[in-house]
């Protein structure tokens, strides 16, 4: 811990590089991102090898003292850097600066029994509840391919509420090859489409195999040729007269699904 | 059709007393509210009587022409009237000025096989998600409890994608009121509770009977109180690290599970 030196200024160097992060080419040129708030910070602290340097109020530095134990530097700074730092209207005050997670998507579908593929998500609070989602299955990771939406958007790791850190993340521009990657680790591909050929059923015995689900655009769904990879087509049922569901209720619906039929076999 | 008027200004009398209704008191006072864009215009249209006025600017009027054959009236009006009745950043050019829909949550409650309650939902979104779940799992009517969102609030209603107006809606300030209604129409009450005895199983038979599930709120989760006068306590399962969902996926999975039960047996 810094304690013998004055908290740094929004005008610091350091500070100013760091905010800098805000925009995602800086992120993707530096493969640096933030993470702002307690839950964020203290996931990734739990990452080996995750966490640069972790910025914090004086108010905050006493307030999560047990981060502060287990971080590789703590570095003080003002209310107004901090708060140049957070993209939150109400900054609680800690910020981790953290390495990249992501990692080759073979390697994330490799020995997978349950994965989750966005294709074009847009949204990044719905990617950050995906992945929330996908945490909660305890699925074995999550691909954002095509042109999805920055996995280390602020917006994206606060909607994951600590779980980007908790589990593989694959970011493939190419749909086709997260898929292809899936289907070569041994897992079926189930496409999430409104009009899918089968009926998701939790107590199909489809479910219990290892899987890879498939999910498209908040607007537009799957594009037809990337469904059709799939090795079935799943649509959940709608029983009313709603036209769909969002991405993140019907990512949870799935996800359920084939946790649920795992562990029952 | 007003077809031979001028189209109403911003400065039109009648266009400034509609603009209030973005105020919460404006809305509760005279009990009508402002659908936006044209899934909503469509949605309540269907509602008989519900539709007191459409307003529409010249192009939306062209583009929704099978709507405004079913307005009871279709006033147009200029870009910037229309504007600022709507609450979106990209306006479609038609808002519904439309009679509230609730009921007593007692005739919510009678004879419905599935119902949702949400007590203190704070999040207008969120309280619109649940309402579209609800809808897409041909629940039979949902209940604001509590000191929940305005369902009339003009993100609600957008989230609801329609939804609001397609199954009954109740509001009840008093939760315990809610409970109590839909145990005396024969329901059991489960309550959505991270810590519930039950584990969610969307194989098991209680789900099968019909049911009224109580949600809690996005940060604190039901008061004990209320979650003691439900039926059971129902977690759903975390099998990962993550240490809960969020609202409308938790939502979404329990209305799931109970639609599926209930329809297989």
């Amino acid at each position: 811990m810094g304690s013998l030196n004055l908290p740094l200024t929004a005008g610091n160097t350091r500070v100013k590089e760091t905010r800098k992060l805000s925009r995602r080419s800086e992120r993707s040129e530096r493969r640096l991102f933030l993470a702002d708030g307690p839950k964020a910070v203290e996931g990734a602290l739990e990452v080996p090898g995750c966490v640069v340097e972790v910025f914090a109020t004086l108010a905050a530095t006493e307030q999560y003292a047990a981060l502060a134990a287990t971080a590789p530097q703590w570095t003080l700074v003002d209310d107004r850097a901090l708060a140049s730092l957070s993209d939150s209207v109400t900054p609680a005050g800690v910020v981790a600066l953290c390495r990249f997670l992501d990692r080759p998507v073979e390697h994330v579908a490799d020995a997978a029994r349950l994965l989750a593929i966005c294709a074009d998500v847009r949204d990044p609070g719905n990617a950050g509840t995906v992945i929330r989602c996908a945490d909660a299955t305890g699925a074995d990771g999550v691909v954002l391919a095509g042109s999805s939406v920055d996995a280390y958007n602020p917006k994206t790791v606060r909607a994951s509420v600590g779980s980007l850190f908790h589990l593989p993340l694959a970011i493939e521009p190419d749909p086709v090859a997260a898929v292809r990657a899936a289907q070569a680790a041994g897992l079926q591909v189930l496409a999430a489409d409104g009009t899918g050929e089968i009926e998701l059923d939790p107590t199909a015995e489809l479910l219990a195999a290892p899987t890879a689900w498939l999910f498209g655009n908040e607007a537009w769904g799957l594009p037809a040729e990337l469904a059709e990879l799939a090795d079935h087509r799943v649509r959940i049922p709608i029983y009313g007269r709603a036209e769909s569901l969002n991405l993140s209720t019907a990512a949870a619906v799935c996800l359920y699904a084939s946790a649920g039929a795992q562990r029952r076999q």
